[in-house]
């Protein structure tokens, strides 16, 4: 239906891309924050139309669809506002000191766009991480172009929000070029983007092989250029005995719930669930497994994962070791993913890495381990990951540094009684961690800290003050924080 | 004289910060920054005798060396001060809202340290970009332990600097681990150092050829790192008109003494320099010239760098188009770099990209432009730079816009009418740049903004204050600057 970009077409987009960010970057922060929230109406204008192509295409259902719209526009805005306010500027400014030895020369830093930024829709978030989502949100707060090139699996939904991002540039009189829609279901156009030369960062919302593969290219390039590549992983949740001797039941449903959400499809999905062999812990499986069978089966994103689920969920299950507990009771149909929980002991999942590995859908692994000491070693030996969550009382995460410690350096958000999906935008919030959660740990994919992904800093050394940018004059026109002589303040200099 | 590290004593070193990690960044920052300002005491202890080391290893003058000492003692103090202060943590804080739809959690996120960094030190800077040096405070105020390779070209002055620095660890009462000292003249030390599985972070200062090498390989690692390489540059200078028109005289002698300065062997030495052929130009190229005859060889850091710069200047002056204006008329020893200046047309460095390349030494390249449309096509081939500098009036800035917005898509420090070199240290410092001036130019390698190099951030979801770190916690204890429900402030929740 959509034919992939050729070769040159994605030249001329990347030119066109490259002179609209000299005009972009020019626009004030809130002028950028104008466009952003135009965009958020033109999205909330496209209705039920939007709706019913993406149910169509995703296989998601209507209220989850119209809920990630409604987030979607919340990030849009949410970002818009953070844009305006400028702290992700880090505007910071010495003043001269002429009579120093060597006199001290005035310097004023903030934070500039780094240009065209390429981003990777997502097929999990047809709204929020993909074509109108924080990716390119926080692209065009930084004042950066975009191009998005659309996830296969929902062209038209990704098309029907473009024209949407085109008619709020077009009615904020944007230059062409600092939105550019492509499709491309092939390899190459993929490498094409990201291999151009004007093409200066790169965010990806998927799986591990395709952040990888994007990773390596932009290394390989004669001027390697950042990827953010927010690979998924298995955010491993921790049962402490006390609180299970407490709180099973009501920790069973939580993670039966958590589970199962979205079909599983979520990159917080918590796919590792670490106890210690106990009789409450037992319960605790049992209960989960009661659980699993009255949740339901739900349709998929598409084929593709449908299939990849079956195939890895059957792998892990004949892996040594590896015993299923449950599944849902409910028959399972074509396109739909089956809930199941497996389990195996702690010394068999510290001697097989592939238990390690995502198996994107509604499933997880209970891993009962013989002591605190094993749990804390299975913490050791996992992979970087988005999340992690303790379920423990006060008292024993005061008792057990070692394992806190242990499971600190492996994720980016620490949740403690509560679970991993549910993913709220906010500045405090971080979607990032450790490889292969992400490419770089350093940086966010949700809340408006992302816009730092897509900007460098600038030093201006001697500038008169009308030459200088609102940002850093003397009188703080735009009534921003900067840090002035070491302080942070509003003032002026 | 020092022995290579062999790979079974770099496992047992790396082994070992590892286990210091884990104490060390429980350290509060006052203890971190007690630790910083009792290595600049100890530094300044080693008095004269690290000094006359440091001139037999490095044929640096005296003053000089006494200088960059004081200069890499106030960088301790000053990121010392930078790291109590705390704004470098981003501490953002998102109270409850219990009963949102669905209930937003309470989420506290700050930045915490990425683990073991290797630093290799830079040689033409044995003090301020080496041992003690910038990147090794910056990894300290972030709670991460060091591991420092010692550059082979000044191997005793860094490990008597070592020395000092395990003496304030020792009366600081830390961990073995937190800092060690490597010698390693071999490739392979290097490599194995970047490639041990509990190395987080490199930072690293020299020739492209070493910092790309160690980008590659740590890319290259089944978990890739981040590596801050800051690989020089050629600093453009750019000459416009009217400016040149009226003060000629003396922007030729800022030119003559920013190439020579310390023999040329700073990576913000000016090795470009372009105008618009005219009457006024050939004035500034005689004067230059004149500046250059006068000024007497100095000695280069090592045997391979005054070698590497005959045969790379050699090297530029035999391409075609290239002329000889002026060397020094000081006979020149067998030790030091002979100060010369040469021209080219435009034409001739559009077509030849050899003369981008930096020559590392007292030599720069006056390219004459037939315009200024030619100028700004410089501007737009030229690679990226730690610093580009304008010497314009005010009036050459609002009229060029287009070379103004060239020059600044290649640079990290924008100069109007001064020198590139004399690198400030302060907050608004960039030392950064565009791909080949370093490998990402979002971070900076001066100033205490570089600490978050090495620190990524974590997200706290539902923590008791009582559990929460004291940066975090409601009361504020540390004093330090918080986004609190998305505002800057001291107060507590």
């Amino acid at each position: 239906m959509f034919k992939d970009s050729t070769p040159a077409e994605i030249d001329t987009m990347l030119n066109q891309a490259w002179k609209a960010f000299h005009e972009y970057r020019k626009y004030s922060l809130k002028q950028r924050a104008d466009f952003m929230r135009t965009i958020a109406i033109e999205l909330e204008n496209t209705g039920d139309a939007l709706i019913q192509i993406a149910m169509r295409e995703t296989h998601l259902p209507e209220a989850r669809l119209r809920g990630e719209r409604a987030r979607t526009i919340f990030q849009l805005n949410s970002y818009a506002q953070a844009c305006e306010r400028g702290d992700w500027l880090e505007a910071k400014i010495d003043t001269a000191i002429p009579d120093k030895t060597p006199p001290k020369p005035d310097l004023r830093k903030m934070l500039i766009p780094l240009g065209p930024v390429i981003v990777f829709g997502a097929s999990n978030f047809p709204f929020a991480y993909s074509t109108a989502g924080g990716d390119t949100a926080c692209a065009l707060a930084a004042g950066c172009p975009v191009i998005v090139k659309a996830h296969p699996a929902h062209p038209e939904t990704s098309e029907t929000v473009a024209r949407a991002i085109l008619a709020a540039a077009d009615k904020c009189k944007l230059p062409n070029g600092v939105f550019t829609h492509v499709h491309g279901a092939s390899f190459e156009t993929g490498k094409a983007l990201v291999m151009h030369p004007l093409t200066k960062a790169v965010g990806f919302t998927g799986s591990y092989t395709g952040g990888k593969q994007l990773f390596d290219w932009a290394n390989e390039r004669t001027v390697p250029i950042p990827v953010f590549a927010e690979m998924g992983s298995i955010n491993p949740i921790f049962l402490l005995p006390e609180r299970l001797q407490v709180a099973s039941a009501e920790m069973a449903a939580q993670c039966a719930g958590s589970v199962t959400l979205g079909a599983g499809q979520f990159c917080t999905n918590p796919g590792l669930i670490i106890g210690i062999e106990s009789e409450a812990l037992q319960t605790f499986i049992h209960d989960l497994g009661k659980a699993i069978q009255q949740i339901a089966p739900a349709a998929m994103l598409h084929p593709g994962i449908v299939r990849s689920y079956k195939e890895k969920k059957g792998a892990a299950l004949l892996e040594e070791g590896v015993h299923l507990v449950a599944e849902s009771e409910t028959p399972v149909k074509e396109d739909e993913g089956l809930p199941t929980i497996a389990t195996a002991t702690g010394k068999i999942f510290l001697q097989n890495p592939a238990l390690h590995q995502e198996v994107f859908g509604p499933y997880s692994i209970v891993i009962r381990c013989q002591d605190i000491h094993e749990m804390i070693e299975v913490a050791k030996h996992l992979e970087g990951q988005l999340t992690a969550t303790l379920m423990a009382t006060e008292q024993e995460i005061k008792e057990n540094e070692s394992l806190v410690e242990a499971v600190k350096n492996i994720c980016g958000r620490f949740i403690l009684n509560g679970v991993p999906t549910g993913v709220e935008v906010c500045l405090s919030m971080h979607h990032g961690g450790p490889f292969p959660a992400t490419t770089d740990s350093r940086f966010t994919s949700v809340g408006a800290d992302g816009i730092k992904r897509f900007a460098r800093p600038l030093a201006f050394q001697n500038w008169s003050d009308a030459l200088l940018p609102n940002e850093l004059k003397n009188g703080n026109p735009l009534d921003i924080y900067r840090t002035l002589n070491d302080k942070l303040t509003k003032d002026p200099c």
